[in-house]
């Protein structure tokens, strides 16, 4: 007897799963010690269904998804379509009907994950998503697994690609943010509205979905904070390289003696970092724990057969706790109450790049704001004038989000300065 | 009720199993769904018993292994002495007694590991094993796991952190061979006699495993060629530097026409490659794969908690399959017949390293010697002379290792000419 699964929508992802369970045949059997067999796919409509037929797709397409739901001997229904709705009511509906749901929808999972767990959990059914994050990257499934045993205290991340491949452009050839948007957009890797993607949206969904299982804690959308790379400029990126740092869009969660912090950042990350060499397209995730110490997990995370490939393990998963008669399993079990750190327990070294009146004295006047905020001087560089401002950068040591705030504040209200940008530096 | 377990062996790595059993407690009792207790420690002898109570050590020590293997209450035992005997048999004799055996013991799995595996099979009980490779990097799991639904088509491995500790004094501070090896001593990462980290034997070891986990087949250590890194010198450290490479001690496993092929030899790493940057003591497993693509997985290859992290790990999967019942399960089922690569089949490209006597003429002569084996040149470099020898360093096209073996015969059979290295480069 084989597993019938269904798959909603047959896009681009969707169309790498057959792919693979052709490929891999008798190792997928091996594993999940059942045949899969693809027994049904939604499509959009009738146009769709007759293009996809005459391209060659030899698949029982159906338009209407009660095909799918009403049919008892589908087990497993796998999402691929993408947004918010009608995902989320074709994923309800599916765990509603007692059928397992596989999804790479981080969007939804970040957003409305808890609600769908607890369906899932209700009817006994399994909702995995191991695709939602960092596509090929097996990260979620480590976590849950290898990472049981372990207590994680800091995560760092790399995980957006399209953003990642512009950083890279910048720092390694000194392109503007325009020229590597421009260039992601015209390669594929930025959609025409690139928000999602260089603002840290899309990274902080996956911050949001890492808490949970690297912390066991759900936390918000909101509770992550997000900045993205718009405002980085190639002077930014040159004085990050002189002193001896990368500059990447970096997600982080971190506990501290308080709680949770998490937050997306353009971040320095020095050199000989194992994150700073994580370069185009590519994704990381980087965690630093109390047993292992500091491991990394690397890979695409986006990529038809790379999500594909994530996609079919959760498949893989269910089918053997079928047979096992273990299904049900939460993907996550890791579960603590939420508690967010408070902002004085948050602290990092920061970069400010100022524009100073090229006069004597600036320095000093500079020196004085931080100091009044407590703020000690890790590296301060003047660097070219204009004749009439001068560049300073500074690097601070550790400075809580308290801090932070303030003397910003004051950096704003201080006529002779204009605050330019404000980087995290990961210390070493 | 609680998991009770034995430690065979109470030193370094065993005694951070503890730590983490009770460091993280809460975390692994919900992924265990057990309490998991220490119940009884094989130690030597009295002496040692003596000196852990003396120490704080609150076990019930024993020095008899039959006085774990006889007790009923103990459903898992911890083999963490290291070597073959008395670890072969104790395992064996546990595996019989049908408790579960969790093991960090690579020199014992990679060579006796199919027995044991049949051993376990028999008598339905787990062997686990995640910690016998590459310490703290969960890539065993992950490969049975998240990998299920890929096909890996090659894996490249820095997974022996003496000799790689050795080759980044090598590589960023231009130290000798005999420098590294000093220092690697002092600090304690290398044994007073470093055969088996610097020859390449134990990198074999854990290649002998990993193709099982990643291509099911079950090859014997002495299928995996081995070559240290004995005879890396300072010039052919720089000669890399200079043409855009750093050296490693790489292990590979690739599947060619023919089959599989593994060995474990200096390599030289494009700079840009993600494992070119896996520096000090740090190991990393890099997997091509029809699906994912690239990925590497990155961490602690040795150490206490990295290790026991792993260990905890087993112990916990072991733990939460006894409650589901499904126990019994081989760590890796993925298995296919052994079938090696011919050597035509195995290509790379190669660096060799020649002296040659200081006249015209000796470029032209080396070219034909390549030329007839029908090798061509990527790269060729003169490099300094003493006046009567010139080093000459040619970096092939891709060579099989047929074509190798002619041209090393014939060159150490050329009496102008003295054959110095020659290493595998990682083409790009």
């Amino acid at each position: 007897m084989s597993v019938k699964i269904a798959l909603l929508g047959f896009g681009t992802v969707a169309s790498g799963v057959p792919f693979l369970l052709k490929e891999n045949a008798e190792k997928i059997y091996q594993a999940a010690q059942e045949e899969i067999e693809i027994a049904k796919v939604l499509v959009r409509d009738d146009a769709e269904k007759e293009s996809l037929l005459a391209a060659g797709h030899d698949y029982h397409f159906v338009t209407n998804v009660d095909d799918i739901l009403s049919d008892e001997s589908i087990s497993i229904v796998v999402e691929l379509m993408g947004r918010i709705e009608p995902a989320k009511t074709f994923i309800t509906r599916a765990l509603e009907a007692k059928k397992h749901v596989v999804t790479a929808n981080k969007d939804l999972l970040a957003v409305h994950g808890q609600e769908l767990t607890a369906i899932a959990k209700k009817h006994q059914v399994a909702l995995y998503y191991e695709a939602a994050v960092a596509g090929g990257i097996p990260i979620l499934r480590t976590l849950v697994n290898s990472l049981a045993s372990d207590k994680v205290t800091r995560l760092l991340g790399v995980v957006n690609g399209t953003s990642n491949f512009m950083m890279t452009k910048m720092v390694e050839e000194g392109w503007s943010y325009e020229d590597a948007l421009a260039e992601a957009q015209r390669l594929g890797f930025a959609e025409s509205d690139p928000t999602n993607d260089v603002d840290g949206i899309d990274a902080a969904y996956k911050m949001v979905l890492l808490s949970q299982f690297a912390f066991g804690m759900a936390v918000n959308f909101e509770d992550v904070a997000h900045k993205g790379i718009r405002s980085i400029t190639p002077e930014d990126v040159a004085m990050a390289q002189e002193l001896g740092y990368v500059v990447k869009l970096v997600g982080s969660i971190e506990e501290t003696a308080s709680g949770l912090a998490a937050e997306v950042t353009p971040t320095f990350l020095p050199k000989a970092h194992p994150l700073a060499s994580v370069n185009g397209v590519m994704n990381a995730v980087f965690v630093e724990s109390i047993g292992i110490g500091e491991s990394m997990y690397y890979g695409p995370g986006a990529g038809q057969k790379p999500t594909a490939t994530s996609v079919v393990a959760d498949i893989i998963r269910i089918a053997r706790r079928m047979t096992e008669g273990t299904i049900g399993k939460a993907f996550n079990e890791f579960s603590r109450p939420v508690v967010l750190s408070k902002p004085e327990d948050v602290k990092h070294h920061y970069y400010f790049s100022i524009l100073a009146p090229d006069k004597t004295g600036q320095v000093l006047r500079l020196a004085e704001i931080f100091n009044a905020e407590n703020i000690s001087f890790k590296q301060i560089l003047q660097d070219g004038t204009n004749g009439e401002l001068a560049r300073v950068v500074v690097i601070t040591h550790a400075v809580s989000k308290t801090q932070l705030e303030k003397v910003v504040a004051e950096l704003e209200a201080a006529e002779e300065f204009q605050l330019v940008n404000t980087f995290k530096v990961l210390g070493e």
